[in-house]
This record gives C-alpha cells, structure tokens and sequence, in this order.
C-alpha cells in the first residue's frame, strides 16, 4: 500500500520559513520510500521577511504559502484545506517558519499558540493513530498540543562537542586562538540546546540525539530528529531526516 | 587533499532563482565527500520575481545575492568576488535562475549572453583544467562559453517515456482517457526536449542521458546531468546530482 504524506510548509528560507534543506530531504527520503505526498502550507502573511545575507528584518511582505511553492515547484495546497482522513502520516520540517508562522514560539516560547487549523489538523492524526514526523525546531507544535509526549530536539547542553573540538585543537591552535578567532555560536554544536529546557518545562519528555538519529514515541507516534538544531554538515542532517522519515513510515 | 568547490547559485525557487533541490542534492553530496563549499550569487535583482503558485511573474524586485542566501544559510559571497585560484572545482545547479539571471537564455536562447564576471570565471577553470560541473539548464553556459564541448540536458525527444507510459497503461486507461485527462506537460518525461535541439545547433555534442546518469567530457573537463529537465521523482533527480557530483570531484 503506497503511504499518503502530509508535508506542512511554512515559506521558504531559515530564517524566516521552512527550512529549505530539511524540506528537500523530506521530499528525496519520502520519494525513495515511494510516498504518496501533498504539500500544505497555510495562505497568510508571513510574520517576517528577513533578508538572509544580514539576517534581520525588512518592510517587504510575503505570502506563506506562494514562498511555500518555491520549495513545492509550485504544488502546494492551502493547509485550510488539510483533509487528515485522505493522509496516513503527516511529516513537518523546520526552519524559523514553524516558530513565526506556524505558531508563535519565536516571541513566546513556551506559552506560544498554534495555528488554530494547524492544531486541530495534528490532534485529528494523533487521535486516529497516524504518526507525525518533525524536526528541528517543529517538535515545540508536538510539545505544546500533546502534552507528555516523547521528542528530541537534539541535546540539552550546548557544549557537548565544543569542548571535544577544543580539545582536539588544544596542540594545534591553544586555547586563545580557539576562543578568539571563531565565533561563539559557530562553534557551538547545539547552539539551540535551552529549546530542551522549554520542552521539559512544558512536561514532556526531552531524549537526547545525535543528529543522525531519530527519536521514537511510540506511545504517540511522534517521530522526532533534531536536523539543524545542530552545528552538522549538511550530509548528517540529510541522513537525521531520513531516519525520521522511515520511522514515521514505519508507523502510518 | 580537501577540494575546495564554488557552488554557483542564481536566486531560490525553480521559475526565478535556483532549482532549491538541485542545489541541495549539490551540497548534500559535496558534504558527504568532504569538500569545502562556497557559494556565490550575482549581487544584482532578478530578472523576475515569479508567484510560484501560479508560476506568473508579479511585479516585485528581488536581489538574486540575497535569495540565494537563504538556500546558503545566509553564507552567501558576491559572484564578483569569486577567485578561480581558491578553487578546485565549480558547480551550478539549474532552475530558470540561470537562464534569467546568470545568463538570457530566457529571452535569447541560443543567441544569449553571459553575465560577464560569469563568463570569466567559467573561461578561468576550464583554462586550468580544473572541472565544471552543471545540471539542467546550467549546461547552456557551457555551450555558449565553450564551443563544442559534450554534455547533456537529458534527451532530445519529448516522449520516450511518454510511449512507453501510454503503452503500459493502454489497458487499464485506454488512449481517450491518457489523451484527454491528463495534461500533456505532466505526461511528457523530457518537456524540454528542445534544449537539445538547440544546443547541437551551436556547435557541441548533446549526448542522451536518463536521469540518474552524468555524462562527463573528458577533454573538457565538463560534467553534466539533466536534473528536473526530466519529470521524474525527485530522487532520481537527487541520485543523478550525486553522480554529476562524484564525476566532478574525481576529476578535480
């Protein structure tokens, strides 16, 4: 039986929409797999444009769902028209989007508010026991709507592998060169690591992933992998996604 | 030895910048062989800023740098800065992007220019012997910049498959109902067939090629694969990337 997919976009860009890359990898995994997929992304104003080269802000408006086509090459739906009985599993990547447009995380973190039409869509798969795949920032939709689930979004400390690089520069490059010439966040390998902090808080369960790995509720269905919540190349977070996408396939 | 790569990249969407999937198959390769990327773009507006949706152009102005940057992270460099001795190989995905905004293909076809600093470039590492990879459209900046070279966009007839997939389905579907129902570009496996026509008319050797396959030209140090010229699931197209990618860094 060929697995019908529900992919949730939020626009087209980190910084200010679906990630291009996990959503990409979603796609060529979800293909492979030999999928039966339609793109949904919800036909509003996105909460931001920023310009990527700066990474701040600009005047321009721009519409989620026509950014969403970007990344669909054309072939998106109105998630206001998400029929969850036609889907056997729903897979949402991440990118800032989830947090500006799918829901409010980015300016109220734990306390945001999910997209009314976007949270009743993912209480209807969950109720009929069909898995939702998310990643990166994506599993907080996951935290706030199924309250005590199972997710990842990586490790809960920043450092883990900072301090392993530090110390395999030590003779290379000493101490001071490593702390003065790079910067801070580029070196942190989980430079998003409070977001576990918040999912706890918010009484679920954070488990601790690579990001080549997948996490598991199978209670849930929630399948969960930290994509580019971690500092990894590229490679490694293609092959996080397809760890999400064959578990979540697994499911449905 | 490390390969240093310049990816060459032409805005962020099929029908107005970069193809977003080829370019990410490009960096998910290159990443797992261990090559050290960077990307440039023109920093100029685009020649359309298409409604992917309705793939109609609006009347919006957008700088093909800064489009760019969000299928780079915002790790973006100005083309006009890109230096041919840094590198060991360059690699241009396609979308329209490069046939309105690295070149006129668009509007000129075979009679197109280059952008200049382009042109240059691309002269700069075929003079060193070092490797161009390209996939889509992207070849037509080697045909016009280096006559006679080999290279492929897929195949030079619109209906291989096309035949095929009717025949195939002749029973269940019948002629009417293949004709009549479903719409002739969806249908078509190579709709744009033609490039081939045209390639050979200015002067290089267009050799037919599936999807999943490169063709390298040894002489001229010039890989090529069709990429979403074909209708085909995305991947295939991934795979075939993969493949321009491999051959290119072998010679590199």
């Amino acid at each position: 039986m060929v697995k019908r997919v529900a992919v949730i976009l939020s626009g087209c860009g980190v910084y200010d929409g679906t990630e291009i890359h996990e959503a990409s990898a979603v796609l060529v995994h979800l293909s492979r797999a030999g999928a039966k997929v339609q793109m949904f992304a919800p036909d509003a104003d996105q909460m931001h444009v920023v310009n990527h080269c700066e990474g701040k802000p600009t005047e321009e408006k721009r519409n989620i769902l026509q950014e969403s086509a970007r990344i669909a090459r054309g072939d998106v739906t109105d998630l206001a028209k998400l029929d969850v009985s036609a889907f056997d599993a729903a897979i949402i990547p991440g990118g800032f989007g989830v947090a500006k447009n799918l829901c409010d995380w980015a300016v109220k973190n734990k306390d945001c508010t999910v997209l009314p039409h976007l949270e009743k869509s993912i209480k209807a798969f969950h109720k009929a026991g069909k898995p939702l795949g998310m990643c990166c920032i994506s599993p907080v939709l996951a935290a706030k709507i199924l309250p005590g689930c199972e997710l990842t979004v990586g490790q809960d400390k920043e450092c883990d592998k900072w301090v392993k690089y530090f110390k395999k520069n030590r003779n290379v490059n000493g101490y001071e060169t490593v702390l003065v010439n790079v910067p801070r966040l580029f070196m942190l390998r989980w430079p998003f690591a409070q977001t576990a902090g918040a999912v706890k808080q918010m009484g679920c369960k954070h488990v601790n992933k690579d990001v080549e790995e997948a996490h598991v509720d199978v209670k849930n269905k929630l399948v969960t992998t930290c994509a580019f919540m971690c500092n990894a190349p590229i490679h490694k977070v293609f092959d996080g996604v397809g760890a999400m996408v064959k578990e979540t396939l697994k499911l449905a």
